[in-house]
């Protein structure tokens, strides 16, 4: 037996797919295949090819390698997919959520084919919705197939927390429920400064202007850019899931997970705290909530609900 | 008393100033600040925040903040220039060096004003002459004002290398002198694989074949991407030499520094291999050279020459 | 002005001075000057040496060198005292109370003398006591000496917990003030697993039983050691501290901290919340507490008072 | 199928083992589990937990854990071997050889019944004899068996180049073939600055001077120490190694090789050029050597079958 490199494919080269790829190569967590559409196949092998130089520098050994051929991905321990188009001016929320939808289908069958083992994590908006495209589709079992919303909502939180209280980012833990974005259930009472709840340093009203800004923190980001959307937070955000797969972890991390009853859920994909590891999604935490907290994520719920509908 | 982070200014918000400053952050070197035209502030501004927000998954407490006001980087340390226009089509060389040198003055003007006391790294193209152009506008010392192209053409050549030999790029170790890409002069000699000169273990065909897509190296990427050019070996290379300088690492790293008489050389800026520490640079160190190379030292040199003429 | 690294003095060559030294290098926080007593120059000098020999392979930059005269700390930046007797057979605490507080004069005095501008952070034992004889003695103001002890009993804690859990250590988050060990007063109502309060995962007699062997946890690595004492996590910890005001990460962390009314206590060190930056402890946080809480910590406090009757 | 973490075991849980230890866990290459003779089984298990107590500060997710029961080893997938005596005062030389050898024997017989898939790394005295034993003791394929003192040797040089350069330890690359210490066979034209040949900047007085240095670099490691002998550079040594195998890095590295015809050698374990991968040894680098570089191999080979014939 041979110690042999982890294999990860990611799935869109867009900004966030390829900046998802310098992160894990940069962790050395395995060789990367950036995986893109025929007519993204020549930009996707420069991206590759131009992560790939720094390397000698950075220090670190993955291959990394572009391609628009599935078969490139055959045997991939973990796939990131990213893929999907953002929303453009004049379709509709349902359109895009359609054309997602057929996007996650096709990604999904090729992983099903040519990665049969494989672990995923999906970024893809709708998110929620999507990742339960990929699991029906892939027929994988729950564990190997979740969504990323949660630890970014919370990257956010943190950021803005730290920089209100102008101390470190490694010392405020923000926790969120439910959906991504707007439909955000954030759990104040179990978010921290130092251990120190939050509402015993920040007013109430710091902590909900915070709040809001964090539901629209990816539109926040979205205005200035002025085209397209946030990609390095997410990126990392998914680098941060796949690194604690990868080195099985066991890190206690929100993610989108299939629920079979957990919350008073089922038979959908929800962003619930749960134990991420060498098995993926190794078990869903539940907490008690509060009148207003399940109110909440019943409103949650039915978002994602509406969305599936759709499909 | 106190200990300060130091600030740390990127002019140009495009891919490579953005990348150099996440990677700055990632390795703690710093506040960073990113400047663009007013014209980008908010897309600045976006990609900055965007940086921000990855900080509490990467541990890292760097401020990152986008302005188009120069004021904002009042008392900088060190500032990376990688601001410029690449080449539109229609536009002769002679233009674009005429455009990216009017840029390099108003950057170089402000910096001046700005942050009188900083070392400056600059990446603009054609880069030797820009960092000439910086040199003079500032007036700082030549120690402060240090072009980046030999780390790069480097680190492309090492990765060939080390993808043709299969093995880890930590351990090879390829040498240039002169200008960029085209120009620039290769010392196979001083060039190894583990410390084994790479001409014992690569025919002469396999190591020309090396040299000519390192020269074509940035020509390769632009002409897969489609539209744009590399930014991820750029970035990487800017920032190690960058925490050579905070750090006082005292690396050996080629740089395009000023030359009184080095190389035979005098009142321009050329690659040749360098000592870079907490002065900038430290010395520039002088190697004997074969005819063969001297010469194409000297056609390099006259390449950078006529780039200085246009100005 | 030149970039220059940092110069750090660490008193105190045994194990945990060493491993200290090791892991301040390894962070590249700065140059290393070990010092230890004219009795132990030469072994002194052996650490460092071979500790600068793991540079190459490690990959960082830093000056390590071993010495018996406090003139080479000259103009140090932070220094890390470790220095002190352990408990011999057959001594008294008093004894040793009393042995360690000269030792503790002798290093302060020499600090006040070769690096006046520095920031202590005090390990030496019992060291509440030991952090104000040095405070006292180099007549420093209060925010540049700081002891350490409450993050150690932390790091204790979460191994605990992570390992009852199995889950990632990153994930665990202990909360404790008041004195080292015995003395050490738990929060557990501000300590939980992934935000989750612990209270709502591990059953009272579990907590009750890791807080007990936290309290312990010095003493159960004595005895299995046999001879000496713990020295990877007390170093460990130190460096935290040391890097939070080196890079001014303003951590939330617990320090040992000179207290002038706050918690209801003046002129005496105690375990406290502080945020710890480029000023050293930048400010103490001030905690509501249970009556038990406060109990404790006046019991705390008592012991710290009785200590320091004997000096 | 699910990610599971390597285990590590290392043998031997003096400094050199315990650094080890450390430092596999600090690059999260795996669970440790620390092993050593049932004297000294409490302390083996002291040190695993201390070092265990530092990864919430660390941030690291390796289980530690110190055992004098070889069954705790099953299934491990790498083994460090440190185990063995220094040489005690009165003791010969050859006494030594015989002692150690037994203890490799037991060791070597351990790990073939509790870990036959494992990859082995010895660093036990005298080096080259000891991986000799182990090899045929285990029985396994000569890739998998691999001694440690080049990169040691290496380390040494290249600390002693940067610091009479005054310059980066990242840039110094030294080469070494041969024994350890003594037999050590430096290669100095294969020896270089970043990337320019040492005898270029430096003169044969001040190289030989390191050379020789070099040579002793142990025992001048030993004669400051007092007791005891180096243990910090020799631990990040193997863990270059280890790190190289686990992460299939192919890194071109010196290890003590068993030769079957190489450099006209057979039947020996020897110090040559290799590259180390996800087979352990995955070849042997054969260099053209001079006739004075011959005959200084020919007499550490003399040297080593000296030692060979007292088994």
């Amino acid at each position: 037996m041979a110690f042999k490199r982890r294999k990860i494919a990611v799935i869109g080269s867009g900004f966030t797919g390829a900046t998802a790829a310098l992160m894990l190569a940069q962790k050395e967590l395995g060789d990367i295949v950036l995986v893109d559409i025929p007519e993204q196949e020549k930009p996707t092998k420069g991206k590759a090819l131009d992560m790939l130089q720094t390397s000698p520098i950075q220090k670190f050994d993955s291959k990394m390698t572009g391609t628009a051929d599935y078969q490139d991905i055959q045997g991939a321990d973990l796939v990131l997919i990213t893929a999907g188009l953002p929303r453009k001016p004049g379709m509709s929320r349902d359109e895009l959520v359609v054309t997602n939808a057929n996007i996650m289908k096709q990604v999904s069958e090729n992983i099903k084919e040519y990665a049969p083992e494989s672990y995923i994590i999906v970024l893809s908006n709708p998110v929620d919705a999507m990742t339960y495209v990929c699991y029906q589709t892939t027929g994988f079992p729950k564990n190997r197939v979740i969504g990323q919303s949660g630890v970014l909502d919370t990257a956010r939180f943190n950021t803005f927390v730290a920089e209100e209280l102008n101390v470190s980012v490694e010392d405020i833990s923000g926790f969120v429920l439910g959906g991504h974005g707007d439909e955000m259930v954030p759990l104040i009472r179990y978010s921290y400064a130092g251990g120190i709840p939050l509402d015993r340093i920040l007013s109430a009203e710091k902590i909900e202007s915070i709040v809001e800004r964090t539901r629209k923190g990816g539109g926040e980001i979205v205005e200035l850019l002025g085209k397209g959307s946030a990609y390095y937070a997410p990126a990392a955000s998914m680098v941060q899931m796949a690194e604690a797969i990868l080195k099985d972890k066991k890190r206690i991390l929100p993610s989108i997970a299939y629920l079979e009853g957990e919350y008073g859920y089922e038979n959908l994909y929800l962003g619930v705290p749960t134990i991420i590891g060498g098995n993926g999604i190794e078990s869903v935490i539940e907490l008690q909530l509060t009148d207003i907290e399940k109110n909440a994520l019943d409103k949650s719920v039915k978002a994602v609900k509406n969305v599936m509908k759709m499909l």
